[in-house]
């Protein structure tokens, strides 16, 4: 695997790269790499000829008292991750390159953005876009892989992709669970013991709202009441979110129809997690 | 010249250009097509392989009370003059192909567009970045010609194509003019007779600007004023600003130092016309 830095740099081997003919495929992560990521990787390795994998710790999606400095990071075990997974090139810019004096440019999404993790984070999905939307110009890719946990940033992105014109496809995978049905996150590391075990309630939370939906309730009201009351039971937790709304819009509905999704976040000591399942498709068991 | 309406299209012959090694140069306008339009595209076919034009009346850009509808259009014309001067392409889009149904994502420029024709209009920078992101992501060009007239949009265009990483350069051309001075624009076309002669205070009052400059006066106050007091002259105009700005801020300065620029704008019936000359360029005589 090579590692480049410099943006320059990365457009010339993709202009080359695309003139070969290979097809690129591209997986932006903030690094801190774990089995979600990877298996983005594979996803890109089985479709693309050159894989990209990005790490970027992007300061301006995160909020005045985030946690940006104390964001978990290990280069050299996440470049091993990417080397044993066949990835091609490894883009990690270092911060001033990509946000030089003078940087005046805002990348906004309207509508899908006001709800859910926006509302708690209005600072949060501008800077997503602005990221991606440069990291596409960088790299050039023909696919770009996200992961279905962050759902809301992944039709973001897609609605910027149409909007934009962006001559690429958004690749969305499906969610990669510890065995006891955790959601994977880098932020995961942040947990303790104990929340660590509480934790899995936002799982279960999802689970409680794909059987009643699969048993016939339509009343979102009912839905995110149980979904709260689960979660509601981990006292180290500490909801912000259990919403149902439109697979398309993002917005809450009332009335479960169409490709309702079910959305949760809490946060558990230092760490904001979130999950999410798309209602009516099979719901991943937990192995343990 | 091979005209294009379908952004795929536009995108498949641009990878395929590229691939040639061939260097795509594309010159965006909104059509009706005088001299200034024709400068950017023989400084286009100069520089490049491949001259993209693109001919389009894009809404964003426009305010609720401005002239969209009326905005002058002739297409048989322009595609007569594109092709006298070796343009290679012609990409004229129909709207409803640039803004889906759903559209939802905004790029702004902050800081270089809140001055001059921003605080007048601030619907219209945001219009403009828009369409050339979009425009830049379907052409894939290696340049992109502007013309200094639109001195403001030039600046906040080179900024987005710093922050957002384009991959290409921007070149500004100079201002076309007619024998009396009047800048070019598509927007004459809307003046009386009567309105025509008197528009060019306009070049005068950056005559008297750049004289004052030339003959040692700093003061951008004094500048301002005579500027006003040209503009004033005329009873069919209403000016908007005289103003002095910073080149690379774009924001007022006081004491005329480094490389100050000189702005005006005014309303002459139905048209609102704009010029301006960097102080210590040689300023352009008039021929009549």
């Amino acid at each position: 695997m090579e590692t480049l830095e410099n943006p320059k740099e990365v457009q010339r081997l993709a202009d080359l790269l695309r003139c070969e003919g290979k097809r690129i495929g591209v997986v932006p992560t903030m690094g801190y790499l774990h089995e979600g990521h990877l298996s983005l990787v594979r996803a890109a390795r089985a479709e693309c000829d050159a894989v990209v994998a990005t790490i970027f710790v992007n300061p301006t999606q995160f909020g005045p008292n985030e946690d940006l400095a104390a964001y978990p990071r290990d280069m050299e075990r996440d470049k091993k991750l990417l080397t044993a997974e066949g990835t091609d090139y490894l883009f990690a810019p270092v911060k001033d390159s990509l946000y030089p004096e003078g940087f005046a440019t805002r990348v906004e999404v309207d509508r899908l953005t006001d709800t859910l993790c926006g509302a708690s984070r209005p600072w949060h999905f501008p800077g997503v876009a602005l990221i991606v939307c440069k990291l596409f110009n960088i790299v050039k890719p023909h696919f770009a892989y996200f992961g279905q946990k962050d759902f809301q940033q992944a039709q973001t992105i897609r609605r910027m992709v149409l909007d934009l014109d962006f001559d690429l496809e958004v690749r969305v995978c499906p969610i990669v669970r510890e065995p006891d049905g955790l959601a994977m996150s880098s932020r995961n590391a942040y947990l303790s013991e104990e929340e660590r075990k509480q934790a899995t309630v936002l799982y279960r939370a999802l689970g409680v709202a794909s059987e009643l939906y699969v048993s016939g309730e339509r009343d979102a009201a009912v839905i995110k009441a149980r979904m709260a009351e689960t979660i509601g039971a981990a006292p180290l937790g500490k909801i912000d979110y259990a919403e149902v709304v439109d697979y398309d819009s993002l917005h809450p509905i009332d009335k479960l129809e169409g490709k309702p999704v079910a959305l949760v976040a809490a946060q558990f000591g230092r760490s904001r997690l979130i999950d999410n399942h798309i209602l009516g498709e099979p719901f991943p068991s937990a192995k343990m």
